[in-house]
């Protein structure tokens, strides 16, 4: 099989993230719930990973990274724990369901009123909107760093500039970019940084995290069980307890550590140098075929996506020809961005997404341009 | 090191769960996320462990097993989206502050009314009170299958025949009996069954869930992508999805998967009397020393936790010296158990937890009761 659906989950991990999950399955203790070496183990994994995490994504504090099992958790405590009633909440066409659901559902509950910078045809977001659209109870944009649809990257460093200016907040889905894209919270004026573990970081699935500010108040989302102020009624107050209820997942945790390791050793730099080069060269292989459309705007900052379809033909009946005549693993459909595929009138055919991992090579990518250029010609 | 904290997590997993959790890390995709053999074997994996669940706990309905990242978040979702403002709950002593948490936050926030059935100085629930304390607008009875703290079990049939014939629901909180001591949703009358991966299962961390009876409707906590109805505003309806948003641990519950095979193959009566004989030699080893406190009934069905203190000293100074000086790991302190050690008159000394599984031996058994025999006498 040659696997092109890594923005989903990057089917391969490093061979040292899976020896890190299996040691600690061996060893790990429940972190922060005792005082022998198996308990303490998986506490000291648990905070160097918070340091690496918070290092990697220039967050201040190594205590304002808080685990979670995915970024879809990640995005709910943020956008759950932020708002008060009468907020203003900006955000963008170019979400996917983990930040629109919680947002739309804020807004049927009458907390939040919610607009929406739009994209065009290409998929770009209009700039100029994430600065008119801004009220006196603005609150905070929220934005993703990156379509999954069409891979174009947003500008974060232009709209945290824009957040900065006005005062309001920045929450950032980087649930495309953490691992396969520098981020730096300071330099972007990212508030509150969401991500998962099992796309561009190569760890485990069941791992993720926020990243937090110095200074940003979160509520709770889930309470519980905390091993610290055990008589408290609530959650304790202190990051990152106050937002980390029952036993983490330290053997994803482990995973994940070894992962970032695996990062800063290749470079994300290096990784991502080749990650373009794949996707650059499916690009230029796919858009020059009759009868293909290519999404999105590639003269911009992009991830290593490729998004098309062929003719008029259903996306799902494409990545099925691909998988089953050609062993090409895909991804069609909506891929949970309903107002990307409204602006890129896609609604009802879908697309086939085309994503590349640091682990494919040219000769994969070659196969698929060639599959896809038979299933042109047909 | 003689690893005797296995209430917290079970240290030592079965190898077919380690090897598991490798061939899903080497190739598995996103659940329900396209149509290629990677992510068709995560969702077959995923549904199939479904099923192990639903058939494990007497669950009428495999899609009514909902995958959660612990029981801490099971309860979360669960007392998050049972209640509506007015409904009155009844909880007891015994409860872990993952149960208590989210109860007092819907009480402060004016949802709930609450009452706990005492326990008395033996950790024993008043069963009387699950009856005497029902008004007419009691929702539920939210609580624990066993004290994670005396180890003492509740008996679920008599409390689930209580809320039967009231009409009202039962929540249980199972995180200390999943996979060591039978359960039967239908049986017990359990509404909610709520449990974690990581202890008496045996499964890796980052692993839970919860089963729902059928006709029992939970809003949803987290919302975000779901691979299906990807055009709605809102969470889709149905189970599983109303309450699983994001990509699930596929990888863990691989791992779960393996576990279940494992305690089917074993069977779970043979795994609970070897702990409860573990259990029982450590009691009568221990019971019998002077200067030591032992809390809890004994006379009554229980789970393989002894927990104990010895004289006046500090709960955590005796289990740090049982862990320098003779390897041997426990949990000392207040174990989230705040009205427990109220009831048992350890708020201030706590106690040193005991637990033991199904990988524990007699001679280790043995040296713990030498360890506490000595440090009695000093």
């Amino acid at each position: 099989m040659i696997y092109l659906d890594n923005a989903a989950t990057t089917l391969q991990k490093p061979q040292c993230v899976i020896d890190a999950v299996v040691r600690a399955m061996n060893s790990m203790g429940n972190a922060s719930r005792g005082a022998h070496s198996s308990s303490l183990s998986a506490s000291r994994v648990v905070y160097d990973t918070r340091c690496k995490i918070a290092k990697l994504f220039g967050c201040s504090r190594a205590d304002h990274v808080v685990f979670t099992c995915n970024s879809t958790e990640a995005l709910n405590i943020a956008l759950g724990g932020l708002f008060v009633s009468g907020d203003h909440v900006i955000t963008t066409d170019l979400e996917h369901n983990s930040v629109l659901r919680p947002l739309y559902r804020l807004e049927k509950e009458g907390i939040i009123s919610l607009n929406f910078v739009p994209a065009d045809v290409k998929g770009r977001p209009d700039y100029s909107a994430f600065e008119t659209l801004i009220r006196r109870n603005t609150k905070a944009i929220v934005c993703t760093h990156a379509s999954n649809l069409t891979g174009n990257m947003i500008d974060l460093e232009r709209v945290g500039r824009i957040a900065r200016d006005h005062g309001i907040l920045l929450v950032v889905d980087a649930s495309q970019t953490a691992g396969a894209v520098p981020i730096d919270m300071e330099r972007m004026n990212i508030d509150v940084l969401c991500f998962t573990g099992h796309k561009g970081l190569m760890a485990p699935q069941g791992t993720g995290g926020l990243c937090i500010r110095e200074g940003v108040e979160i509520r709770p989302f889930k309470v519980g069980g905390s091993g610290v102020h055990s008589y408290d009624k609530e959650q304790p107050s202190a990051y990152p307890t106050r937002l980390e209820a029952g036993t983490l997942n330290s053997h994803g945790i482990a995973g994940l550590s070894a992962a970032l390791d695996y990062l800063n050793e290749v470079g994300i730099e290096t990784i991502r140098s080749k990650e373009t080069m794949l996707m650059q060269r499916f690009y230029e292989g796919v858009s020059r075929l009759d009868g293909i459309t290519v999404y999105g705007d590639f003269d911009f900052e992009r991830t290593a996506v490729v998004t098309l379809n062929i003719g008029d033909e259903d996306s799902a009946i494409i990545s099925d020809v691909l998988y089953e005549d050609y062993g090409i693993a895909t991804r069609p459909g909506a891929h949970c961005a309903p107002r990307m595929h409204e602006a890129l009138g896609t609604t009802e055919q879908g697309a086939v997404r085309f994503s590349f991992s640091w682990f494919n090579t040219e000769e994969e990518v070659d196969e698929a341009i060639r599959a896809v250029a038979e299933l042109a010609e047909s």
